[in-house]
């Protein structure tokens, strides 16, 4: 069933398709569990688009994908040569079986199991980014993958997740960032503390995003203050930054409410925040 | 079960639950269709904030709220005070029947029904606000609804519904509103010429939010037109905005990706866009 190179590629019709059941999409099962994930040192990236971004990672040297799973119906053709090209083993899925590996609603059939990155704080910082975006206790998935992609769009060099943020290699996560934590850097580290003296020590201001702090940033960005290299810190979406935290910060800014919403949401204000200091870094 | 006032407010023990087969709520249940809403003339507020939101443009004039469901177990004390003291007729329902009401996986026992604005074009952009943001073809609810939150922040006056775009008062889209579809005028028509001629009539510059235009948001910036009237549009999730509504507009704008991510999703580009105008629009 798996295939070693491009001339063992399965074909409609040559090969029966593993089931749900076989015990290599039940161990790949696992890793849609952060348990799962840790024991096995790996996780899921579903769809073209994450199974696009993790082969070209995986040809880069920058992350190895172990195998991809496609049913017969899924059509991605392009991506299973390119699998099959960087020999990766491809195995061919019924339906079931990959819709048993996938957290969306509409399974799109193609699956790769990828190498789980073990990246230290420090070496997500060694490069000494100029923007970095800092996830403290972040809950939603879904909006811990949109901060990632937007960080990226942002040019931002790094993303730690820290204290108990939600798992950037969560499926959810992994398919709100679109490809972009296969793009730059994520550590985690449970160690808030730890964290904030890494960016301190590479050189960044910490600047939490808080609702309630004097200073805005659009005066924020005439003073200059933000052309200056700067790690962003961001609360959970419930209660934001905590106390303790906030008091480790070198500031903390708001968004500029300009019309009666009491707030935004996580994303929508950490891409206002990261394109305000992208903005005048560019500036520079 | 209906309450006129203070003096008759359901009390734990003291009325019988609706339950979900009751015509009350039997007839609230066809709001959750956009058929129903439409016929009906009315909408649901879910939740504390929404039906916070809604007491208060009830109590401003600015939109009636016919009747408000709440379990006993719900604990909003408060709300159903204001519903009381508005004369809104409060009903005690069973929790089977708040949830029968909800659009979400966890009910909030708190189900406010409002009458459906019909506000017109000509009547949304009568203040002639400087900023509004128009969607043309946008299909997510939670979408829609959290590009109508960030509108709000960023100030702009309305915010316009057109094309095939969801509805505005679909239950996610109230939700992820989260109160501002009470604080702007939000119009709807299927006419999207109809809506850009609306705009240009108000004095509004039209602006395209598209990946593939030549100018970036920050060039913009320097050369002043952030600051001119505009009226931001933005297309849906998957194509964005199609060839003949860019070609009527006056120009179109791309949000600069300073990474290796090839896009920002809607919500997250549109907060860039609408605070970038909003920055240039106060900075004067």
């Amino acid at each position: 069933m798996t295939t070693e190179g491009p001339s063992a590629a399965p074909r409609p019709g040559t090969t029966t398709p593993l089931t749900e059941r076989s015990s290599r999409v039940a161990v790949a099962r696992k890793l849609t569990r952060r348990a799962g994930r840790e024991k096995a040192g790996a996780f899921l990236a579903e769809g073209a688009q994450a199974v696009g971004e993790a082969l070209t990672a995986h040809a880069d040297g920058v992350l190895r994908v172990r195998d991809v799973f496609a049913t017969e119906q899924s059509r991605h053709a392009e991506f299973l040569d390119r699998a099959r090209a960087e020999s990766v083993p491809v195995h061919l899925v019924t339906e079931r079986a990959a819709a048993s590996l996938s957290e969306t609603v509409t399974p799109q059939g193609l699956v790769a199991v990828c190498d789980l990155p073990d990246t230290t704080l420090s070496a997500a910082l060694t490069a000494r980014p100029k923007l970095v975006a800092v996830l403290v206790g972040v809950a939603d998935p879904g909006n811990a993958g949109t901060v990632v992609r937007v960080a990226d769009a942002a040019g931002a060099g790094a993303v730690l997740f820290a204290g108990d943020t939600v798992d950037a290699y969560n499926g959810k996560a992994v398919r709100a960032s679109t490809g972009s934590l296969f793009h730059l850097p994520v550590a985690r580290d449970r160690d808030v503390a730890a964290v904030l003296s890494a960016c301190r020590a590479a050189g960044l201001r910490l600047v939490g995003a808080d609702g309630y702090a004097t200073g805005d940033l659009d005066t924020a960005d005439r003073g200059g203050e933000l052309a200056e290299p700067t790690a962003w810190v961001f609360g959970g979406e419930a209660h934001g930054l905590p106390d303790e935290v906030k008091s480790e910060l070198d500031t903390t800014l708001r968004v500029p409410l300009y019309g009666r919403a009491e707030s935004l949401n996580l994303a929508t204000a950490a891409a206002v925040c990261l394109y305000a200091s992208a903005r005048a870094q560019h500036r520079q």
